[in-house]
């Protein structure tokens, strides 16, 4: 595929009027070409206009139509091929292979929500029948069912360009629940963007849906964003990305005349709980697993466990020796920009600096621009409670072992923790007894709990929950991967007393598209 | 029972600090006794500590002993028996065949949520089985439920002051979810929150309940609210009152460290459209069933209709003339307090001195204090749409006819309307071909819509929806009335490979409590 540089608004390459920005290779710090036009507010506006004016149809199509679009993008995705791999890893640093599975699981997410359309119980069809006859009053036919909240904007994350980017899991979903999206192209991975921005743009034309569906924006840093959540015809914002970032998109949304609502995943250090049970095994194997969780994508995964509380003791401290062999002979891997790089140095020059912290860890920095050396830190379980600078997020391949002197101290530092993506427990029989206390002190703190296995690697399912407490998420009640995250973006609407010529199909007494649904609260299976 | 005129704290009758107020009868505008005593910011830290404490037991409670305590409250608040409704009445205006109603809707929604906590489905289990064979990576069990998300603060309104106040529909629907709750007492009826606190607290003591459970404070005004709203422990925020109020609890939640959900239900005009065939029947029976829908309770309804479209022409003046005669012969009912009559007449002068809007029809003001005489205004269509204030609610017996050239010309005109709980459709099928393409556009913008009838009446059900985009709600995703209120207080938590002994109740292999999960995205029966 040719790459135009241009936004893609309602079908249409559009050239932006306010400048030009470029990629950057992060392994060399080099631009790469072409030049991406910026757009102006005015020409924003010919998005959000053609959304809105896209609404109404795409909202409204019927389930198989509805599915194909999505397989369809999946499919002209797979079709790019390896010019796709090649310009993200270049874009990103992230290697050929990481890509390639993440493409597998963003066409894969497409096509796991082409399923949920087809079986349609995100529609949320309750039917609660008149009875004419009821006392005092007679009760009026009602019926409810979920409709999609209108034009959602999504803002990709640099760490997944293709599976929390322009086609990843908050467009699925969003498309999924019947609403048109306007993505703002990630500034790290603008070629990426353009690829794939053109496979959804070919899907809605090769289906005939209405060019608004879908528009892909480049536009300056922070500004535009703030524009399209400020756009009245905006509903709903999906955001992975920095809490900087996320809650500057959360007060612009709290502003509006009419508030909206914005799922941002932000940030989290996802704590790992060693039980001593799990240190009468092998230890080794143990740490080994922690720093590859820790390292894998050069530790730039929103799960990355950036902490672990490890008992004090001869078994502790044999796991921490281990833990210092492992990190040690691994390398740095290039970051995603030299931006996130910095960041990293400056995280990591905090934590070095704070007293009775120390760095029992590192590696080598990698030969690439941007590769910082690994590290690992350790501290008394009493320094980490009492310092918040240690409860920060470091993104990259840093992590803080703390050591603890009895597991029943575990729940009250819990407690004291920020919200969180993940926790995850390394037990073995003999520690159920003092782990289970912390299972309620961890649900309150986190979206998914995670026993004897590490966060990283989420899996795309119906039962995943990728979400979590603020400042984890910014709605602890949704998630962000899974098919759970259709419900973002819909609301419930009754009808009442309505003639079955102007029903809803899915509410209608013939059930057209065979939707199972409550009636008067018992569930009724059509499919 | 006797009326202490203190705050319930965690099952302690508290004596407030802070001063006194006092129940004022609306018809006399004469104080009522007893004194009520305000508490200090640090009293009501005692409520919220014993809201924090009581949750991991509440809400990990077994389903029956869950159900038996909403069953409970209902039974007790039937024991006070007329003491609550002579109270009600005296304190609201409102007449006991009214009151006696709202105490049946009362219970019986406490009753129909104990269903729903024995039926289970809102525990929103999802299993997904590990996949140990899965190429290229073996897929982990996951399994995922629906957990409450922690004390909830609710902020009761003075026109419901049982169905919408201490054990209303946000009560209800909290307790539940398995969320404490904290009900902050409304300032027009302090002797019926009292007694149906004291009924909540006694369910509370009779089922061997944490006392945290439930907490009624009296309080200054806004500035106990907005403290309750800021405080840590309080995890949700159920209000149903003014926009004004409404708005001033999403500022604060949206503030705070950890910004919280605000279920705010504030103000709605419910528009009616009456198409041209529908007077082709008996106008004058439908302008008496409309003026009947306005002047219901003093037009002090959430979804009393402010509004009705009605065509131009010869069939539109005798409807108008019918509304004319069935509004003259009515005298004006006591309103709640005399600051919501004020409210009122002030909204009556800022209509009445609109050019081109026409007083068409007023009652006579009744014989007690605050009970003005009900009016209905009448203004073209044009004239609508280009002035704003014709939008805004007017909390009382007031209506706007508004004439129209067109009915395409409605699809506009509702387009340029705030978000509303309801829309009501009077048609008849020759209608149909003109108002099917204003239920899309009216699904933009509310919540429930109603042919051939009017909005006042909310049926608790499974499929009603009270709810609506802002400003008629705070979040329009939810309804505060139904049995899907409950997932306002709810979110998901996933569990990655637990063992069967860690695993909480629903998500057990043996499944003890018999919940409906989805398996592998395949729902299963249990009950």
């Amino acid at each position: 595929m040719t790459l135009n540089g241009h936004s893609l608004i309602a079908g249409k390459t559009t050239v932006g009027t306010t400048g030009n920005t470029y990629g950057i290779n992060p392994a060399t710090n080099q631009q790469l070409e072409p030049a991406y036009s910026l757009i102006s507010d005015e020409q924003l506006k010919t998005a959000t206009d053609a959304a809105d004016d896209a609404f109404e149809s795409f909202s409204s199509l019927a389930p198989e139509q509805h599915a194909r679009f999505l397989e369809v993008i999946a499919d002209n995705i797979d079709a790019i091929g390896d010019e796709l791999i090649e310009r993200a890893s270049t874009e990103t640093g992230l290697g050929t292979e990481r890509l390639r599975g993440e493409r597998t699981r963003t066409t894969g997410q497409l096509r796991l929500f082409a399923d949920v359309v087809r079986q349609g119980d995100f529609r949320g069809v309750r039917i609660d029948p008149a009875q004419a006859d009821r006392k005092p009053l007679p009760r009026a036919d009602i019926r409810q069912r979920q409709i999609p909240l209108g034009p959602v904007a999504v803002f990709g994350a640099s760490n997944f360009p293709l599976a929390f980017s322009v086609a990843g899991g908050d467009t699925a979903s969003a498309f999924a629940a019947g609403c048109p999206v306007i993505v703002k192209a990630h500034d790290a991975h603008p070629g990426t963007a353009e690829l794939v921005g053109q496979a959804i743009v070919k899907a809605v034309t090769d289906l005939g849906l209405h060019p608004g569906v879908f528009s892909l924006v480049y536009g300056s840093g922070a500004s535009i964003g703030q524009e399209l959540v400020a756009d009245p015809a905006i509903k709903a914002v999906g955001f992975t990305g920095s809490r900087a970032g996320g809650t500057a998109l959360m007060r612009t949304a709290a502003a509006r005349p009419e508030p909206i609502p914005v799922y941002a995943e932000m940030s989290s250090i996802n704590p790992v709980y060693v039980f001593p049970g799990a240190l009468g095994g092998d230890v080794e194997a143990l740490a080994h697993q922690y720093i590859a969780s820790v390292t894998g994508s050069s530790g730039q995964l929103c799960t990355s466990p950036g902490l672990v509380f490890v008992p004090v003791g001869e078994a502790g401290d044999r796991f921490t020796a281990a833990v210092t062999d492992a990190v040690t002979a691994l390398s740095g891997q290039t970051m995603l920009s030299g931006g996130i790089a910095s960041a990293w140095e400056h995280g990591y020059n905090t934590l070095e600096a704070v007293a009775d912290v120390d760095l029992i860890g590192r590696g080598k920095s990698g030969p690439t621009e941007n590769s910082p050396a690994p590290a690992v830190f350790e501290a008394d379980l009493d320094v980490f409670i009492s310092n918040r600078v240690l409860h920060e997020e470091i993104f990259g391949a840093a992590s803080l072992v703390v050591r603890y002197k009895a597991a029943e101290d575990l729940v009250e530092a819990t407690r004291l923790l920020d919200g969180q993506l993940t926790a995850s427990l390394h037990v073995t029989e003999d520690d159920y007894a003092v782990a289970s206390p912390l299972i309620p002190a961890l649900e309150r703190k986190v979206g998914r709990i995670i026993v004897n296995g590490w966060p990283t690697g989420v899996e795309v399912g119906n039962a995943m929950v990728h979400g979590g407490p603020y400042p984890a998420t910014s709605d602890s009640k949704t998630t962000s991967v899974g098919t759970l995250a259709i419900y973002r973006f819909l609301r419930p609407v009754a009808y009442q007393n309505f003639p079955e010529q102007l029903r809803p199909a899915p509410l209608q007494d013939a059930n057209p598209w065979n939707v199972n649904r409550l009636v008067d609260g018992n569930p009724q299976r059509h499919r």
